[in-house]
């Protein structure tokens, strides 16, 4: 790994990392990847938090077709045109050429709303409130493994709504809980708020984002919650009796997490020995590398079952026949977060020697205090990754009034720019034309008192800003 | 649901309890289906009992992606042959048309095992033990919600061994793992076996399959587990240098559950008032019916929360304002196992009123009996409902040596043969066209003591017997 440091030349680095700690695979066709399974392990895990708390709010799973008769797609324009140049067309099957083009899911509005239509007689059917778990496919000009894959996973939630406010009020509660996620789970600081017209989702009335900063000083957008109005109920006829038996259109909302997500756990956390992971998503919290040698392999292996009788975590003992040396940067390239190495002092004094992979430290542990102590170790490693994500992205966050200013930032380190705007669409295509950097979101809080004063000017016309948005260059 | 009776008119009862049951809805496209919340509940906790015991088989979930080019797909001819007339073809993608035709995949054999030969070097990677849990598309002539769709969900195994003992044994693991969850856990009885030559997956050594019959007295196939050989392994070079140093193509398994189970469950289960759900895939195992007057409300609200804190099962409570008769058939309809009626009476006797569904008997219990006994009510009626489908089953498989008898049965109430057949294509094809009976397996272990006498005849030809076969007319 040593090779390729992380800092000079990070898509290098990511791209051989990923291949390296047995994450992905390139598939066939351009753009795809085969998620190995430690990998698919991450994302399991990420499924398992995102499905439990979605499903306390009352959402339930479902399934629908992968394939969108062409005619469902372009109902609504704006969502046809947003995705025409993205999808994968099905114009043969069962032996014959198809009287009606399929498009191959690149979302699912279109194919579910008509059925929303179907099911909603009365305010009694609401709200509606579905997920599905699937695969996707949008055609990537550019790809970059879990970042922009020709085909990925994710959850698509989709909801219905009596009014615009318990809707709004919705897609807010799913942009925390993304929020969460993100920062208790994935350990990874971003921010949170609301994009631009032009940057919002093909049909939507607003788009809420978790933005991230990748090492290289590029946005990811993290997730994605649509705040969809009334646009496709009025375009898919998706009415319900009220109360007073008037009919009416109900309010919608839409939201994702992606395997993207994954791209982002290597990127944020990783360092030039391979990959950080936070402990609630790893694949093993703990790998255990017993030091055998010719008279200890029964102690070392009885040590072993106490620690995993003791500690109820993911652990996997690596008693290969390969060298200790080989075996720690094995489990260091692939993240593991802690390393328990047991050989003969250990047992000698009931000790275990532990390296935390996040700050590459040894420390010593009594055997009988790990159990107490573990769930405190977790906590604190993660926190170090959050802190870690946090301070860089703050370094990394500059807060411009000055248009020169803002493009001699993206012209040498990029970043984050924090700059009023007057949120006119003429402004922000010249800004992007000129330095790369788009509109990212209008972040819901800024810390920044300075930020306050709503007298400011537009970074690019002068004229009287609407507030600060988030600007940069984007993955 | 009274109009339509399930031993009439099966297809039609069938279609439309699934209906009203809230199952599914149609998809769009001819073939494909929507799995409404209700059928993908069942679908996840099958789904979390399929994954857990394959996992503990040591068995890793990864995930391969959707578009197989069409030139991997002809790399194994029979397989190819196979597949060919059922596979949907993605031409144009991304603005423009593909230089490669891309098949949307019908299973996966053929794009994962490029990369078995890449990611298989030594014996110390042996064996592979892969699954993905995945959407598969074949076209369908003649669809059939659940058990026969255009698009249905599945997972997919795929091992690769040292050699051709480990495989067949792994083969034979999954067919009784299988076997099991039919029985232990969706309570449906058939038989374990082997398919024939003409009726085995398309580039398989040998393939095993769970048999189930359906009440109009037609076969359906419950799973897959093929003994894939090194057929595979020879077309896409996957080879291994073993511990004699010689460089040996792999030996190979795959196998698979569907969704098509939730079609067995609804068939075999289900009566004229409806669906009966067996308790451990059941998404609600109890519906508990408030019966409120005017003063009664929180006490029985108080009596529900008692009842949650000691039963820990998925209950639903219905305190919707519809009346408790329409509840009753509503709950009867969607097949809940058990109901709980509590009204003032109950309340003052502190005592519950059950209603079993699979018996539609109400009985009496005492509150603070329920949670010792509330598993074996449970294994009780699980017990009820595998038993009469043991029962329905050998009432309808008949052991024949004479073909007018075997012609006669086919014409009349169908339902299982055994019968025996010199394995030879030619019999097997004159009987199909002769009754539309096709061989469904040669099963493991056959109860009647006759059917031991090895010395009998073909059914057909007269010549000797290889043994026993199970015929029945398909789904």
């Amino acid at each position: 790994m040593a090779e390729i440091k992380k800092e000079k030349n990070f898509s290098d680095w990511y791209l051989n990392v990923i291949l390296k700690a047995d994450l992905i695979d390139y598939g066939p066709v351009k753009g795809t990847i085969i998620f190995k399974p430690y990998s698919y392990r991450i994302w399991e895990k990420l499924q398992a938090i995102v499905d439990e708390e979605i499903k306390k709010l009352g959402v339930k799973n479902l399934y629908f077709p992968i394939f969108i008769p062409e005619s469902f797609l372009r109902k609504e324009k704006e969502h046809f045109e947003g995705f025409t140049p993205e999808v994968a067309v099905v114009t043969y099957a069962g032996g014959e050429e198809l009287k009606e083009k399929l498009v191959v899911r690149p979302t699912s509005e279109t194919i579910m709303y008509p059925y929303f239509a179907k099911w909603i007689k009365s305010y009694r059917d609401l709200p509606i409130l579905i997920n599905q778990w699937t695969n996707v496919i949008r055609w990537e000009k550019r790809p970059f493994p879990f970042i922009r894959n020709t085909e990925f996973l994710w959850h698509e939630g989709h909801t219905a709504h009596k009014d615009h406010k318990e809707a709004l009020d919705f897609a807010l509660k799913i942009l925390s809980l993304y929020e969460k996620i993100y920062q208790e789970i994935l350990c990874i600081y971003g921010f949170s708020g609301r994009k631009s017209e032009s940057e919002k989702f093909a049909g939507a009335l607003a788009t809420y984002t978790y933005e991230i900063l990748l090492p290289d000083g590029k946005a990811l957008q993290g997730c994605t919650s649509h705040d969809l109005g009334q646009n496709f109920s009025k375009v898919f006829n998706v009415r319900f009796q009220d109360k007073d038996k008037k009919l009416k259109y109900v309010w919608q909302t839409s939201w994702a997490i992606t395997t993207r997500a994954l791209g982002a756990i290597v990127g944020v956390h990783g360092d030039d020995n391979g990959l950080i992971l936070p402990s609630k998503i790893a694949p093993y919290e703990i790998v255990i590398v017993p030091i055998y040698d010719k008279k200890n392999e029964k102690e070392i292996n009885k040590f072993i079952e106490k620690i995993k009788e003791e500690v109820k975590k993911d652990i996997f003992v690596d008693d290969s026949d390969k060298t200790p040396g080989y075996k720690f940067n094995e489990w260091e390239l692939r993240g593991v977060p802690l390393r328990i190495e047991i050989g003969s002092e250990e047992i000698k004094k009931q000790i275990l020697t532990c390296f935390r992979r996040d700050k590459k430290e040894r420390f010593k542990i009594k055997l009988d205090e790990l159990k107490n102590k573990i769930n405190n170790i977790f906590a604190e490693m993660d926190r170090n990754l959050f802190e870690r994500s946090k301070n860089f992205t703050e370094r990394n966050t500059f807060e411009v009034e000055d248009y020169k200013e803002f493009k001699k930032i993206m012209e040498t380190k990029r970043g984050f720019i924090l700059a009023p705007w007057c949120e006119k669409e003429k402004c922000e295509e010249k800004i992007k034309e000129e330095t790369k950097a788009t509109t990212r979101c209008k972040p819901k809080k800024i810390q920044n008192p300075k930020t306050k004063n709503q007298n400011v000017k537009c970074v690019y016309c002068g004229q009287r800003a609407k507030g600060f948005w988030l600007f940069a260059q984007s993955y």
